[in-house]
């Protein structure tokens, strides 16, 4: 069972690359609270807080692949247990003004309810990587987009 | 294969019931041109529009089930050939403040990249439905949010 999302970014394939494989970028889309090396074999560290500053969770992710302007793969190593073992893939790929990007995270066992959270907190991320390239400004953790009670 | 969400909305579970079940409803968040009858055996038909007017094509559904202020299940009768036979369905429940919208999109064939778009479709237009009833105020197609090169 795998969650899906299409968004397309008017800007370049190189600088869409560049907000999903360093931290500088993920920091300004995904959660501030970004560490961790983003290259092969490395593992990125992200955690979220309250917009009061608590530290409510977060994950760890292996990175498997980064090809420059095309591609990023990750597996998550940390976090919910949900999450263990699922892959999320970054595809990048560049149709009249716009770099689509096809993001997949892969591989969850069951359609649990916190899967359709995900799935829904996944999107709104996206709006706001896309945001960030569009405009310079994206909405990171802690404050990204509030979708349910679970944040 | 299938589309998940979950979204929560400080409102009561008649209305946001009401924002699925009606014409009017329904009309405030999804798309403007909505035709047909919201009771089960009845279509509603679902058209977009670009903002300058053109039709750009839309879904006829099949009411299957209204059990009001709990669940709504739509059949797709009409409209692109990945969306038709499958199944749109609606549950609520309470939980402390929020009303807990489930949204499952049921039985696409294959994961094509229109699914990863329907997908981060839905999820904008779900909060759409989330701010109709928070704020008094959707973003219905036309005035819907674009996410990619198909809208």
């Amino acid at each position: 069972m795998d969650i899906l999302h299409r968004i397309g970014i008017k800007s370049s394939p190189g600088k869409v690359y560049d907000a999903l494989a360093t931290r500088e970028g993920l920091a300004a889309w995904w959660t501030n609270d970004t560490q961790g090396e983003s290259s092969v074999g490395g593992t990125l560290n992200f955690r979220f807080h309250t917009p009061a500053g608590a530290e409510i969770g977060g994950f760890d992710m292996k990175v498997l692949e980064l090809q420059p302007a095309e591609r990023v793969l990750w597996q998550v190593i940390g976090g919910p247990g949900e999450w263990i073992g699922t892959r999320i893939n970054w595809v990048l790929k560049q149709e009249g003004d716009h770099v689509i990007v096809l993001f997949r995270h892969l591989g969850w066992k069951e359609p649990v309810e916190f899967m359709h959270h995900c799935s829904t907190k996944w999107a709104t991320f996206l709006m706001s990587l896309k945001s960030l390239l569009e405009t310079g400004s994206g909405a990171p953790n802690p404050r990204d987009v509030k979708i349910d009670n679970w944040n």
